[in-house]
């Protein structure tokens, strides 16, 4: 399998995706693009930032000879976490900087943009530069995930319950409210286990470095549901009393329910677009009786009612995981999930392989046998966060066309939301 | 004393002062006018939507037949503490609102001025109708203030240094930039104490209602400075040690010293615009002797120089109090203040009681004898607050011409920095 | 008024002093003397070692020749808060320390008492010596007081209502839980206003600093109550939405009652032991329709029925000031609450003024005009926390005898509840 | 492998397991066995009780009739985190209960071995019970190296450094305070990788739910150290700028040790007791330089000389990592460390394996293929706990005899130090 061509390291790739992001942040007017609704929430005009830093410091400084940084204090505000660049601006106050605008951001983008394609143009960048860009391409991409995600959440704060709209590569309007699924029954795959080959293969084209190396695991037989879990059959869950049996849940997890209150998957609203949480509790005929007569959820498209079809999303690994053991079943591991899913391509996001939810898995995010991270601060692109987070596989209707892979680790702490976290059902044979 | 012209509840004194806060909001972007830098402070774009809330909620709703309210959804988001006025959004989340955007609250002022306008031309409010016009003006002049201190803080915590540039009111560019307070010697004025009155007259013109009512109040003799205490003078109490000797503070004061490491007034800075905190006590070289050979202030002008005539202020109750106590003073009671100062006008500004910086009391803020806050929901405006603050006296740089009287009572928390306050010494005779 | 000879600086004032404060400790184990229930509590051993320490650091080190401390670490451990006496262990952690012991407390409150014993004995301490240990005598009056205090709140955190039982002061058994009024009408007590002198004469006897200098205050007509709010009063603004109405508290106030889910005073406990908060709340019927039909409080007789009878006690000042706006009065002044009080005695106790409620007035507590601290680490005593604090006037059924004077100024932040404060309502005339 | 003989569900194995726990108690006074010093750890007192409660709850109230609970309302106190057992006492508050007394529980734990004896000799409980019995014997052995880990922090925590004494389990006085290790080269031992068979077997004696099932893993070629990491080769770490150099760290523990100030293991102390934490950077002359020249620990025999040829132990996972990566290796997993492990017995203690110091592994703590909880209250013990934490191998010098087993998975969160963590390297090969 080798690399997608929409994000080659050439002028065509580089052009695409960096163009999409701009399309992307669009719909968001400045003030939009200013706030961070939670710590874990950067603003669209940082995400387009830093985006823009990456290739300012990993490629134009120490690679173009004579380039002149757009302004050498932006190294210290976009800097996300590569401690050997340097000092920078504290995550959680990204939400203080109302400057540089997001007009001024749109400068930088360009200016940087003209460096950049006058390096590609000047011909042959050595290999090891080409991989820097390519992985740039990449970096974006996944910023250009978490920028919509990241929309969505400081959308739903807001009590006005502002729209977003479709995004770029939804085509037909009637479908980017919600990723619909196919129906199908509730059947399963099954597979023999054995001995398995999982992980990206060296010179298969690009992977973020955790995917691999690759390398065999010992499966045993098991059954992968062929759909994902849908909001229908999350609605059976919350109504057997999901949310209030302890004995569903991992200790931690229901601590979490309790702390946090939750009561449905987080955007999950009553008819009026209050939020579903224990504060409704004592509210059992007006309000949360209310809200399962006519339950909505909080969508790009603003709010809407609950789409049952639809596969549950933005739901925690503690939530898949106590949903999966009512049902049953369980999560599956990476390695079972690596071994049944197509490669990605149209006819995979048939059953929600890609496309539609990322799919929690039952594997913490370790390093793979022999994993080494690369040398550099590109170095601690991943490797430096492979512990108490859980691998999630797939991809989710927020991933970019062209940034999915059979091999592609997605990773998340366990009480984590706003990501486009739903789940598919494992069963031990 | 009638109540100042430029604030009467006329078609002109409305205008004034609706054209004067769109004024002070244009420096500002749309990201300016969107973050809340802490919880104390307000986005811009909030102050210019709550102070309309005030017009529609208090006199349009209830006075004028078939009015419609712009959007009847802001009730909600616009309210500040009202508990009268039914439920509202939490202060400390009003930096997630993007939107309305700042555009949009325009349209929000437009509508409702409109309907404003149309209201007083239709000849004769009611007296109490046209009192409450007048507070809503009153009111949206101290959201002014707090509109530009606002502002200051959050382009404050901004690396970048931003501007806002010069207010409205100051006329001469050179002067903007810090309140300069009148050559004077170290003289005081002599006060033989006895009875005096304090306080607002019924029937004097507007005041708000916790300037009043007017009394007697029984003084020893005591002395109070001509003048502002500058940062020359603060400068002195740095170098003796002032934030390092606990037994200049009250106890809760050094404790917060230590806790937030405090070393200088809020917006004093090193020559690269660092904060001047505790954080610099490692560096004893490079940086804090640093910032001594060099001092800076971040100011509305951006980052400047450190002006030594000015006079000190952002600075807190707590370290006001401990300077007086190290300058072997006091700070004076807010009676004493008033039997010395002058009426507001240009004369009086001269000696810096009105139009450089609020003079912090030793006076907490207590109701008068026999004060009664107003009936109906306005009467929430001051008494609810009146414990665990402190009463700061005159009025500062930031003051809206006309806002100022000589019984005006102005409070803060006894930690609060971001206001703009000073001091002025007394002296017990 | 001379002081009392309790608490003179004799042979023996000192043994009636110390003797009584480990009489107090006795009915408490070794682990209910190690418990911090929060942080403004402390354990009991901690009393009685501060206590001590007091004397050792104060007296003995400085003036008693080749007096060795019982443990030079003591001194760490056991300062409170004199910054003058040098660094000192965290106050939140003073429940961390189960060392010293008990046991190792009591030899140590014996090796100083000899040591002091002995001071006193050989004759003729000067003047300023003698004020010392007069000082320190009153300062362990009030760890007495403190002592209580704090046993009840560490008690009261347990499920088991495990009971202390009766102070020595309380001779008859019936009386000790609960702190009765006499029998009154509503009636009030007339005062015309005018001059009155208020706070302590230099060389009348003993009184702390912050009782003088002795001044004239002007008072309006007003009217005091002649006996204390009771518990049944306070039921009735219970009953009449007390706790749920935003109008009758202070903004703060209000904020605190809804953050710490206030109901009733803090003692206040259903049949069955458990709080009376907003926990209850939810549950209508049975708990919280239970605890009005039976209502009980946790005493130091342990749970026991609410005396409807006695003076409420336990309740902050935000709830005093909530009560006397309730009732169509005021808190006092704690100057008129001074004009109008008797002298301590025992027939004084019988309208509640002292021994039975400390009562919150409306005055912050601030320095008497011309007010200075004595020179010296004991200087630290009273006058650096005078900010942020409402003063209590009279004193309390856990105050020890001989501690109370008609010029005492008690103060405590507006939140606290674990201090005995109660109330007489005071009307403007 | 058969069950310990030592934890047999005999009168013997029963007598022998709950003695040990009041020796254990007995070097601690009455307010050691009452102090919480964090939140993850309990009281003596309520180890002791909730031991008891176990057997309690699970043997004596169901299958013995007519058994009467000591106290009914223990089972609110004592239960730990059962939720099928019902509501319980808040864990962080246990340090808030003075009562029971250290006396009554000892009371209570005759009550209840008295009853359990009788069950025992009335002959022939049935096979669940006896099981139930055996689980019981087992947990409070946990709960006993809980103990003596939690009553090391709470003595730790004070200034005076008190001193515990050697364990019943070390005769010789000369080694209870560092468990050394044997002199050993840095060799290490080879293992060709392949598929190997890990975890309990059914029917093989006594294990925990979490050890089973037995199943197959596949390793690649590895070598594992042969003894443990040293306290001299962590002061080379030290002194190579181990806590200093983000590349060493995985993300979360970074910040970690940034909030927490970490410089060294737990429990490493300046020669005049203090802490080494990042507070000491200020003072890198006097005390840093110092506690490098004359390293101490605090141990169960109080302040003492750092051990050097001692295993290093209270470290974190997120410490042990960074080591290992700085050594230039890995930390084991878990399947790595059982493959080459021998059964536990003296001639293995003599290269760490067992009684020196839990081993952290890189395997996060997750179910075995098909584990699934036991049915019941019972089944909460393991399962719940199965995500964000690390699993440890081994045992350590507070675990007491017959507790080990090579199948053991013991489990702490990555930034757990008061626990006896330390470390044996893993080499790829």
């Amino acid at each position: 399998m080798a690399g997608s061509p929409l994000v080659a390291p050439t002028v065509d790739g580089y052009c695409g995706v960096r163009t999409l992001t701009e399309e992307l942040a669009r719909p968001l007017g400045p003030e939009d693009q200013t706030v961070q609704s939670m710590a874990d929430v950067s603003p669209t005009k940082w995400h387009r930032a830093h985006t823009t830093w990456f290739f300012e410091t990993f490629v134009l400084g120490p690679h173009q000879p004579g380039y002149v940084p757009f302004d050498p204090r932006y190294g210290f505000l976009f800097n996300s976490y590569y401690e050997a660049a340097g000092a920078r601006h504290p995550r959680p106050d990204r939400g203080l900087l109302s400057r540089p605008t997001a007009e001024e951001t749109g400068a930088y983008r360009r200016h940087v943009d003209q460096a950049m394609l006058a390096f590609l143009a000047q011909g042959g960048p050595a290999t090891d530069v080409l991989a820097l860009i390519e992985l740039g391409l990449h970096h974006e991409q996944q910023h250009q995930e978490l920028l919509v995600m990241d929309a969505q959440h400081v959308l739903s704060c807001n009590p006005l319950h502002p729209a977003y709209g479709p995004l770029p590569w939804v085509h037909r309007a009637a479908e980017f409210r919600a990723p619909r699924t196919v129906a199908a029954s509730r059947a399963v795959a099954e597979h023999p286990g054995g001995v398995v080959e999982v992980g990206h293969s060296a010179g298969g084209g690009f992977a973020f470095d955790n995917e691999g190396p690759r390398h065999d695991v010992l499966l045993r037989p098991f059954a992968l549901g062929r759909r994902l879990v849908t909001n229908a059959e999350w609605l059976e869950f919350v109504d057997d009393g999901g949310y209030r049996r302890p004995e569903l849940w991992m200790s931690e997890g229901w601590a979490t329910v309790n702390a946090e209150g939750w009561r449905a998957p987080l955007y999950w609203r009553t008819g009026d677009g209050a939020p579903i949480t224990a504060s409704l509790d004592a509210h059992p005929v007006d309000s949360l009786g209310n809200w399962r007569e006519d339950p909505h959820q909080f969508t790009l498209a603003g709010l809407v009612p609950l789409d049952l079809e639809s596969p549950v999303h933005h739901v925690s690994w503690f939530e898949a995981d106590a949903y999966a053991r009512w049902a049953g079943g369980r999560l599956p591991l990476e390695a079972e999930w690596e071994a049944m899913a197509p490669v990605p391509g149209d006819e995979s996001e048939a059953d929600g392989w890609y496309g539609s939810v990322w799919q929690w898995t039952a594997s913490p995010y370790s390093p793979y046998p022999r994993f080494a991270p690369a040398a550099g601060a590109v170095g601690e692109y991943n490797g430096k966060f492979m512990v108490n987070q859980m691998v999630l596989r797939g991809s989710g209707w927020a991933t970019p066309p062209g940034h999915a892979r059979r091999t592609y680790r997605n990773f998340f702490p366990t009480a984590a939301r706003w990501c486009v976290g739903g789940l598919r059902l494992a069963f031990d044979r």
